[in-house]
């Protein structure tokens, strides 16, 4: 589905709203810091990272460096997780909308993927059942797969709602992976690490491409539980050997100067606008916005818009609900929009976006 | 094995001839790119690849770029490969010595690796038992999964032997998994790609970092069989979503360079320069060399030398033969050397090495 609306996109010369990648370059200095290590640093690194970045995470999230499992990106700590933790005949637990890749990564490990819908309303947006949750476990299920800030509805879960996954999680003895990709892209209170309610259980899943906007240069990693990162690491090895070395120095180099110089504020206060510009402009047009409390998306839905129409009529491509459903049914014209995109982006696909309101294309 | 040795290596201050990446940097043309692309293309790339590097891989290896998928590093080729081909109850057919990573990927995937025995004798070195292998092949039998040039034997396979493995994997319908991360790295004649012998059912996979001398940066490769890239292509998205596209668009523009400017030439000619002194100076010590036609390894043997005791007592490390063996004992006292290393280390190994052999340690 993305790769069709980025086709799309490209055919129809639109605004690109779909795929999370920002417009915006990395930071010089972690730019800097890649330049000076590619010709220096270009050989094999040890599969379960650099100690030196392995020790940087660690200091970063508050977790000692020794169980710190470096990886090509977030889809390959997710991937190796997968692998690891389940097996033909075993279920994981995951809300709805999904994240696209959770899926096919559970099929792949043999597992089979269980989802729970959120509800939404007009009136209170996405919320989690959690009674929902509970009646989905079953003796079959070995991990609750979250993720908070949560990509495509922007939630945020509470300390509450976490206290009674974690509950859960520790009444079935079930693993909990917790993708937490966009940690400092949040817009209200600070999203809760799950791996500080549930530090014997949880897996955390980071991306240094998502938080130093270089999406491309595929740096994740798994914070794991005391004493299991060598078990990780020895899939991880197998999986592609080890992430770039120029980079995994880069990033090492990156994240201690990201938290000092208060890169992460910058960011949010950032996105924080161009997502209120996008919000406000779309609820203009007519449309219900779902304000996100963390990541780079928003989801909106308006009645006559629907993504192949927006992108064919409009020029503006973004991801339809669908994409994040696999056993429920889409909330009706449900839209996810990233705001990752230049303010000039942003500008230009509402323009577009009124015109088609104005011939009143769909309604 | 090779993380024991590594370990070793470095308690001891060893003279490393254990993993195999060169001492040598990167060339110039490559690291040039490479610092240009960083702050340039630092977003995703298309899973497969970028467009540019998928078609200088294949106007290299002279197929359609269509059917190239790019992959972060051989290891990851040969995995997804596993992933895609075989399954539970599968048997998928490997010679032994076997390069260690394939084992572990096939067991991922649920199938039971099979091996063949190579002979080897002191006279004749490394030769292949082609009726062993005919003999290993069962009706569970899903691929052949071949190395040449070869590590750790540095065998190249000759067109006759290669035309007989094509003949065997028509007659029962296997794939065929062709290792050439060594590819540009021989000494004798030019390998024959086994692509070129089987086009419909060889998968080959391949590697800028060994090519390049960038082992860290994990640029590697499959061309498929036509019209199988997609396939491919969709575990590639589920494993790790794709390769860093600042080196994607390095190795696209060095991969013309290297091969105009006579790069591996220069390479062969060096390496095999390397290979020579290594080799006399462990005959001079008294050990039986079996000479590379490929590869930047060789495998040697001497009576007393045991891999654990090198490193211990001469600061001399390398991997010991039994690390490639899992079904069959290996050759009593069996080595691997890599000479992808400084003149003055080769130098300073063997100096090392003359003084055991004259006080005589293990003899």
């Amino acid at each position: 589905m993305f790769a069709h609306m980025s086709r799309l996109a490209v055919q129809y010369g639109a605004v690109n709203l779909g795929q999370g990648f920002p417009s915006d370059p990395p930071p010089a200095f972690l730019l800097d810091a890649a330049r000076r290590a590619v010709g220096v640093s270009d050989q094999y690194a040890p599969p379960a990272g650099l100690p030196l970045l392995r020790d940087a995470i660690g200091a970063d999230l508050g977790v000692d460096g020794a169980d710190v499992v470096v990886t090509s990106g977030a889809t390959e700590a997710l991937n190796i997780l997968a692998l690891a933790l389940y097996g033909p005949g075993d279920e994981v637990l995951m809300l709805e909308p999904v994240f696209d890749v959770y899926v096919p990564q559970a099929r792949l490990a043999g597992a089979l993927p269980v989802t729970v819908p959120m509800r939404l309303t007009d009136a209170e947006g996405w919320t989690l059942d959690l009674d929902a949750v509970r009646n989905a476990v079953t003796p079959r299920t070995r991990a609750l797969l979250l993720n908070s800030p949560y990509n495509p509805t922007g939630t945020v879960f509470s300390r509450a709602e976490l206290e009674a996954l974690v509950a859960l999680a520790r009444q079935h003895d079930l693993w909990i992976v917790s993708d937490e990709v966009y940690d400092e892209l949040y817009f209200g209170e600070r999203p809760v690490p799950l791996r500080d309610l549930a530090p014997e259980r949880t897996f955390t899943v980071g991306s240094a491409g998502k938080r130093l906007e270089a999406t491309g240069w595929r740096v994740g990693w798994v914070a794991c539980p005391p004493g299991l990162a060598g078990n990780i690491a020895a899939i991880r090895q197998v999986g592609s050997f080890c992430t770039p070395t120029p980079f995994q120095v880069a990033v090492a180099a990156a994240l201690p100067v990201a938290r000092r110089e208060g890169f992460y504020e910058g960011l949010r206060a950032e996105y924080g606008e161009r997502m209120g510009l996008l919000a406000n402009g779309l609820r203009e047009l007519g449309a219900t916005v779902f304000e996100p409390r963390g990541t780079y998306f928003l989801t909106a839905r308006r009645p006559g818009w629907q993504a192949e129409a927006l992108v064919r009529d409009a020029g503006v491509a973004v991801i339809p609900g669908e994409a994040f459903y696999l056993n429920h049914p889409a909330p009706r014209g449900l839209l996810r929009l990233a705001f990752c995109k230049a303010r000039a982006e942003l500008e230009q696909a509402l323009e577009r976006l009124s015109r088609l309101a104005e011939v009143g294309v769909g309604e």
